[in-house]
């Protein structure tokens, strides 16, 4: 029987209630002819309350911990979703990432999926079993100890299930109907798109757009799996949702496709670092090693001998950076004047594949902004993308000064 | 080192500060130069809560999927243990139950424990670590599945494990401080005794005095593990607690040790079954099979040919039992004419070493009832107990009239 992916985020199961009309979902899949592998996240808030847990007792964690505690409320879905679907006689069981197992790096709490041996489900299927339960986001290290993806990790379980089981089609149920021009959140003008290219969700993901984790993209992009974005509180319908695809797929598109933000962004500047060859990598290899996730870079001009190096990360893992450059000046291996952090910016991006090929889309971004009065602290571009630094209080006037800037509230 | 278990029950462990104090409790005895293994449960609520998840969605649930499910509260657990510790520079790490690995039987929901490989954890004593974290309650299959070994099962880890390491003492800090003649909530009265034999305390705990799961005391007996229970809210002192110890270890006691009671029992009776060889075998074969954990049986005198079978088992498990029962007489394996279930009563138990060697002890128990106008349903003795059912409404006042008819407010 051909195999299907669906996947439930937090909000989707986040009562007995929810888990029980995806469950209906997932029985109209079987009763299709599909076999099912149900991929679940846990119930909302159950993981921010285990990573609040965490957090409080250690403030600089120790990840492999981290990782045992945070990927219990997957496994709590699992079960209860497996016993719904058993209730609706719908042959099922649960599978924690171990069980099958999900093998994956020993980056805790940011692993990256390895394998995903496909005999263990396959044979329950060819017994009779209709519908797999996975729980989301977790795996195991090489060293047996449980590993996460980090958040929103649920996509790419799904996503990397799709492609090991060569599965028709891969559905993420969420709590919104697809992807839109911007969070609807921040300006009602928001509109959501049919169809967005892999390349244009990558950016929208990676830079806070929050329908679906940037590696869930990445993967579903190398493998091509037909993935899609819709409600789990909408009837379904062959409309709904989103399809992310292949840029080809795309007729018509507008130059920009959307306007993303990322909120919980800080700034950390080192003054005076010597300026010599393989000081970048002295400086940010041990920050990768520390699990920072530096996105923006941008270095000074050079002055006296000695430079600026500015870039920025989730505020959350300021700590964690602050720590690791210290321990890198202590060892010696580099030298700074000053470590000032900016805890208080956001990001704003405009994302199209469009851009490639109209100029001008930069200027008129920096424009907009200015007659807001917004001032931009760092800038950083690629083929489809221009983003800025910004303070965090002007985050959502600029991003509705850009939605109607670039009139993204019309199809094109 | 010599290897020290503490095992941390749910109100010990209910909230990050009591976790925390915990902690201190661990970090004093590795300061004593014990390497120590530590069993928690879940967080208090946790379990409940979860079970209750299972229920709703399931009445009559796969014990496989609920042992995945309400196994996730004692990993929280583990992990923010081995946090704590680590923050206090305790160097420890957590185990779930598949990484000892915990082997037990594939009985779901009360597996029983048959291997403990101490390899593992003893490796990572000689590279340093001092405490290891264990989540208590759970296992793993011999298919691979997890397994849970019933309420109260990490008393059972937590003495298993003591045996396994060769412990040289078993802690169990709880709730209470210690052994009571009977439940102080029920009369003041009751007093805590400073030493009990496994023998008693094995009746006390199985006839739902709940300070210690039955296995667990049946484990610690078989090889002889020092177990000490004692309460995690109090200063720590030698004479803290209750020992539980051989029968030889201790000099002076009373006739009646402690009044024990259940208060969620059912009385099933079978009407009209035939009364021939291999009846009993009939009855309850299918019912152990189904789970149901049957406490009491009476049969009566046969008449013409047929007898009515009286038992008890738990409150939750009469609708298990009952499908058990009607399925073996639609396979006519069985033939009887009605069966009547009593959800409405509960046992009463008197409890002490010192029966074997006086008699009158059950007449003054029957008297004692019979003067406050409580009507016996079923009567079991042994030689160190005699058990009644009645009517739950009574239950307190049963209780509190044996204490005081059995003077076990003063000691021996």
């Amino acid at each position: 029987m051909p195999i299907l992916v669906m996947k439930f985020g937090g909000t989707s199961v986040g009562s007995l209630d929810r888990i029980h009309r995806a469950a209906k979902r997932i029985g109209r899949e079987v009763a299709n002819g599909y076999d099912v592998i149900v991929i679940v996240s846990a119930m909302s808030g159950e993981t921010n309350k285990l990573v609040g847990y965490v957090e409080e007792t250690s403030p600089l964690f120790d990840a492999r911990e981290y990782d045992a505690v945070v990927s219990s409320g997957e496994n709590v879905t699992a079960g209860l979703m497996a016993l719904t679907l058993q209730e609706m006689d719908v042959p099922a069981r649960s599978w924690q990432g171990w069980q099958v197992p999900v093998r994956t790096t020993s980056a805790h709490a940011s692993a990256r999926i390895e394998e995903i041996p496909s005999d263990n489900i396959l044979a329950k299927f060819s017994e009779g079993m209709r519908v797999a339960v996975v729980a989301g986001f977790q795996g195991i290290s090489p060293e047996g100890r449980i590993t996460t993806l980090g958040r929103g990790g649920s996509d790419t379980t799904a996503v990397a299930f799709a492609a090991a089981f060569e599965a028709e089609r891969c559905d993420i149920y969420t709590d919104v109907d697809g992807v839109y021009t911007t969070d609807p959140r921040i300006t009602a003008k928001a509109r959501k798109l049919d169809r967005i290219a892999f390349e244009e969700m990558l950016e929208l993901a990676s830079l806070g757009a929050k329908v679906l984790q940037t590696r869930s993209v990445e993967l579903a992009m190398r493998y091509n799996v037909k993935l899609r974005v819709l409600s789990s509180f909408e009837e379904p319908s062959d409309e709904a949702g989103t399809l992310v695809c292949a840029e080809e797929d795309i007729v018509e598109s507008n130059v920009v496709a959307g306007v993303a933000y990322s909120r919980e962004e800080a700034k950390l500047t080192l003054t005076h670092v010597e300026d010599r060859p393989g000081i970048a990598a002295a400086i940010f290899g041990p920050l990768a090693d520390a699990g920072v996730n530096v996105d923006m870079i941008v270095q000074n001009i050079s002055d006296a001998g000695t430079t600026d190096m500015t870039f920025s990360c989730p505020v959350n893992e300021v700590k964690r950076a602050e720590k690791a450059l210290a321990a890198a000046r202590e060892a010696n291996e580099i030298g700074f004047a000053e470590l000032i952090a900016d805890t208080e910016v956001a990001k704003v991006s405009i994302v199209g594949i469009g851009m490639r090929s109209h100029a001008g889309v930069a200027a008129k971004m920096f424009k907009t902004l200015r007659d807001e009065g917004i001032n931009i602290k760092v800038i950083t571009t690629s083929e489809i993308k221009v983003s800025v630094l910004i303070d965090r209080k002007y985050m959502e006037l600029a991003v509705q000064a850009l939605h109607d800037a670039f009139e993204l509230d019309k199809a094109a």
